[in-house]
């Protein structure tokens, strides 16, 4: 009859621990949105499948979750599809909902369908799940949690220095120093498509340009030659394939290389702009760092691109990223709302986090003292106390049972909560605790004032 | 080409003021949850569709949910279930995943699969979306959050002490003062039920018996009669039909008309030591109250029944309820084990804040002070400034653009930003900042510091 339990492969089940160690990532995220003007919103887990379908690609398609109709489903299918066992076609007739595959869709959609409650700029933060129907890997998985924060609304830079500077505030919150904020910018890649004569290839050519930290130079090379960009192109971004030096000397060398392009010129301009301010401004504990390679997003972001690297040393692949895409609500009808965002990537920063043991002790789920339950007189007397401390906010339990001592001991030290309250016939007439440290063994007896200040 | 956006019927888009309010609900739980020791868990939002089927009885089933498999999902199907368009048996066909129903099954399904990790008793609370597929109406969604605390793996009733004393906790802390928190036990209404020798009536017998509020004593009656349920059997739980007095009183009246049942006396013996306690140790601000016509979850509780009723005159059902399942986790392999458990329904309480206006001013999702724009080089200067009142933790933002004054004062004043801050040649001069207070248009001129004080 029992059916041996078990969860979808690609999902995961989080352990107080862990959803405690999630939170004080999430918190310190949020937090942080909220210092730097942003305002929460949320949006339904699933929605309408003609506000997804079409907007990631004929793969995003496949890889988003469909929910079926409810009731008799079938009654108005129709039958050909039915009997030629047409999955693709028939998903329209029995699927009208599917689940979020990012955040930033269902966000375009908000802004358009609430235009005229917002007032904008409109700065919003989401932090919520999403689903993909990926192949689970490491570090991959099909429901896990988008935290973005994005402005909509103004075509101003200042946006894209405060974007920089959240990431530095974020990650040194955290604790987790070091981080590379790369920055890049589209019209940079466009102009470098265009000096070389390969507009068209745009495409192949930054995915190419992409994989220079993995296959090298000569590994590009080919690949481009592959993809039929000539030898000829490829020597002119010659001084691409060794960018090296300061933000400063990067972007002249990008002027120099695309004083032909007149997109390329105005990337140049807003990589100037952004990376001076923020340079004037300072970082607390990251690197700003520009890189011609970074072309993520190359499908929507219009502007600036961001991608965040962990610490050097930590073998991590991003673990967070944005930019700027100047059509973000033109799919749902309203036009001319530029938007700028960035995102979180909470899984792989708790990777980061937990590898270079930098969770705080006080994250922990458990109480902060158990009391011992020696029956229910003396339990009563407990209670009355636990009712006090816990109306002063202290974290406090009692063990539910009148069971042998030392199993109430076992299980306050398994959960590591720090002390035990022990409370007999002799406490109960002198009014009262004997309280245990149960690292060091100390016990000393206390009225129920030391103990809530000894426990606050 | 535009679509006109929209999202599923019975789902909802939450602004960020809405947010804010739901989060200081969700926040005041989840602290009184960890203060009596509470710990969060986790599980995906989708299951395996054989962990949830048939456990909620037919109706659920058709509630719930379900995921279409991914891909070809037709392949595999039998080719009869198509031609004859048998909805039914084809879902299990193409559907392996549902979304989670509710919170109860999940965990117990968490119980048995991790019981080896998990050290009991196991004292956890969950805060996640549930979705059914049921006709949205007026508080009625497809999707919503549950706010369950539950404990396994104890039969100790001081937890249903607790319980008791959590919902006072946490709707005090609430504001929301006079809530009624309503007790029953299963073992009392099986009681009632033997001595009226209608034990296979059960079901009917409670039914009718939780309807004495809208259809009144001879409704109850005629429908009780109308269910075959004997007169002489009605007449003798007359005192039933007008069951006042204060909860020992109660408790007696029950005594007497319970006392050749040895279920029903034992239901009597719980509920005066959870009422006993509860009293003896105090409540902050609800109400306890004996209802001996409570009889939700009839089909798992097998001990405590809770509800808790809005402040009287506040229309409004239940805003939560709970109670004691002695096998929680046996449909998953794991005999005796005990679970009690409350639950929040946090749409409910969040209307019933709304309606007595006890949502705290402080409860927004706005920046404290907004930097007015008016160029690039006040911009950086004011840049500076907010960098460093950010990092003392004040929520502050700068107006993206140098639009014109009237417009950035509007925004504020939209956004409900309580402080307007400008920077204009002779504030940098001077290395000050004139502080505007956009309710009574007072404006001063301070330094960083003095700013830093206002603001934080």
């Amino acid at each position: 009859m029992a059916q041996k339990p078990s969860i979808p492969k690609g999902t995961r089940d989080f352990s107080p621990i862990e959803v405690a160690k999630r939170n004080y990532i999430f918190s310190t995220i949020k937090s942080n949105f909220e210092k730097f003007g942003f305002q929460p919103i949320e949006t339904p887990s699933f929605e309408n499948s003609e506000t997804l379908m079409g907007k990631y690609g004929e793969e995003g398609d496949r890889l988003i979750f469909k929910i079926l109709n409810s009731g008799d489903y079938l009654a108005k299918t129709n039958e050909s599809y039915l009997t030629n066992k047409d999955s693709l076609k028939l998903t329209a007739q029995i699927s009208e909902k599917a689940l979020r595959y990012d955040l930033t869709v269902p966000f375009a959609r908000y802004v358009v369908q609430h235009q005229n409650e917002i007032e904008f700029p409109f700065k919003r933060y989401q932090i919520q799940p999403v689903w993909r129907a990926d192949r689970p890997q490491k570090g991959r998985f099909r429901e896990f949690y988008q935290c973005d924060a994005d402005v909509v609304g103004s075509n101003s830079l200042w946006q894209e220095v405060e974007l920089v500077q959240l990431y530095d505030s974020v990650f040194s919150e955290l604790g987790l120093k070091g981080v590379t904020i790369k920055i890049n910018n589209r019209k940079i890649l466009s102009g470098i498509a265009e000096v070389i004569g390969a507009s068209d290839k745009l495409i192949d050519f930054t995915v190419a340009l992409d994989k220079l930290d993995k296959i090298g130079e000569d590994g590009v090379k080919k690949e481009m030659l592959e993809k039929g960009i000539s030898e000829e192109a490829i020597a002119k971004v010659q001084p691409l394939f060794n960018f090296t030096g300061t933000i400063s000397e990067k972007i002249e060398k990008l002027a120099t290389l695309l004083s032909a392009s007149q997109e390329g010129m105005k990337g140049v301009e807003e990589l100037q702009f952004i990376c001076d301010n923020v340079m004037e401004i300072g970082l607390q504990t990251a690197n700003l760092d520009l890189d011609v390679t970074l072309a993520r997003g190359l499908n929507y972001y219009t502007g600036a691109i961001f991608e965040v690297a962990a610490p050097a040393g930590v073998a991590m692949g991003s673990i967070g990223g944005g930019g700027r895409y100047d059509d973000l609500t033109g799919i749902f009808g309203l036009k001319n709302m530029s938007g700028v965002g960035i995102s979180f990537g909470l899984d792989r920063i708790a990777l980061v986090i937990e590898e270079l043991k930098l969770f705080p002790e006080t994250v922990t789920a458990t109480s902060k003292a158990m009391f011992l339950n020696f029956g229910n007189e003396e339990a009563k007397y407990a209670m009355k106390a636990i009712s006090k401390l816990r109306q002063h906010g202290v974290k406090v339990e009692m063990y539910p049972d009148a069971a042998k001592i030392g199993k109430q001991f076992q299980h306050a030290d398994k959960r590591g909560i720090p002390f035990a309250i022990l409370v007999g016939e002799e406490e109960m007439k002198n009014h009262e605790f004997a309280i245990k440290n149960l690292a060091t063994g100390n016990q000393e007896k206390v009225s129920l004032d030391v103990l809530l200040e000894q426990l606050k």
